[in-house]
């Protein structure tokens, strides 16, 4: 063992040898918007063509998050803030470990957005999805708005609670109109924009 | 956005489209054992040589959880048992992300390290760094079993707080003697029994 110890940062794999390995950078890509603005479906079809180039990636959204990690937590304010966090620090891990990890989650507060950016040692690039709410109410894909007009759910975002918009205008903030593009197209720019982040080369 | 749609399950990759492309199957090594038995060395050390066969893999461990996800959490017991909850569930994440992720925690619950494996939906093999208190307390490299003897630290595990030891006899359970083998030696164990498993090819 004391040979072992002797050599113990010489074993340790850095980010910068899976970079090197993986051939490309890692970065977090924090997909924000209103329930129903097409956060997942982007976030489905941009890790299936990162996924088709070989970059290592990984998908983080409510349904692998919210029955496990975050099954302790509710919907009251602090607890919504705890679930963000947690899903930055995760998010920082998995860039950590050399992948582009996409989230996907309403994280409606520009305070609870800026410190998962904070808490990631790598790249982090904010995607506002932004769509309509009049077109997120018109989709109600699972009938949410509809419960929310009737009362039937409290604190729901762009209902009862407040929606913290993106300043699109941030260097590594992006915004994308799914009234205007489909998910591929938007997919697509996300994939230029991280081109020109060097995340990964040009295609 | 409609005809996006209709393919949304077309363009969802999933842990075995992961397995495909990256020739390994997904694991959780869950290394346990005293502070101070070498379970980080040993981590770090299977790491390297997962990574030189090129595995996709990942280390969790005190360092990058500690400060990040767990830093609201200190030492009481039901503090501990929700950090290994938390550490469980990422590793999940990572399994499911088709990663070789290794943690490396005290973890001294046999209660805690049973529901890491419940939470876990791919492969989990539980390896029980065994060292001897004795020979942990030699080594106290942070001079943490000092102090705990002065009474600077309490519910230092080994001490004054309890180590429940895995039942090595279990078919999904490894014990390795750090006072037998080097921390290769121990990393080649584990590998092999990850072969056994058919998690990698046989080298």
């Amino acid at each position: 063992m004391v040979a072992d110890n002797l050599h113990y940062h010489d074993t340790t794999v850095t980010t910068e040898h899976k970079v090197t390995k993986y051939g490309h950078r890692p970065c977090v890509i924090w997909l924000t918007g209103l329930s129903g603005s097409g956060k997942s479906t982007v976030a489905n079809v941009l890790e299936r063509k990162l996924f088709d180039l070989s970059v290592k990636t990984h998908l983080l959204d409510g349904d692998n998050v919210r029955m496990g990690l975050n099954r302790d937590l509710g919907f009251l304010p602090h607890e919504r803030k705890e679930g963000i966090r947690r899903v930055g620090e995760v998010a920082n891990l998995f860039a950590q470990s050399g992948t582009v990890v996409i989230t996907a989650f309403i994280s409606p507060y520009a305070e609870d957005r800026q410190a998962a950016r904070d808490a990631c040692s790598q790249d982090f690039l904010e995607v506002f999805v932004d769509t309509p709410l009049e077109e997120c109410e018109a989709r109600d894909p699972k009938g949410l708005y509809q419960k929310a007009r009737q009362g039937l759910i409290n604190d729901f975002t762009g209902v009862s609670a407040p929606y913290e918009c993106p300043d699109s205008d941030a260097p590594d903030t992006l915004r994308i109109d799914t009234t205007l593009m489909t998910a591929s197209e938007c997919a697509e720019v996300i994939i230029e924009r991280m081109i020109k982040m060097n995340i990964i080369g040009a295609q």
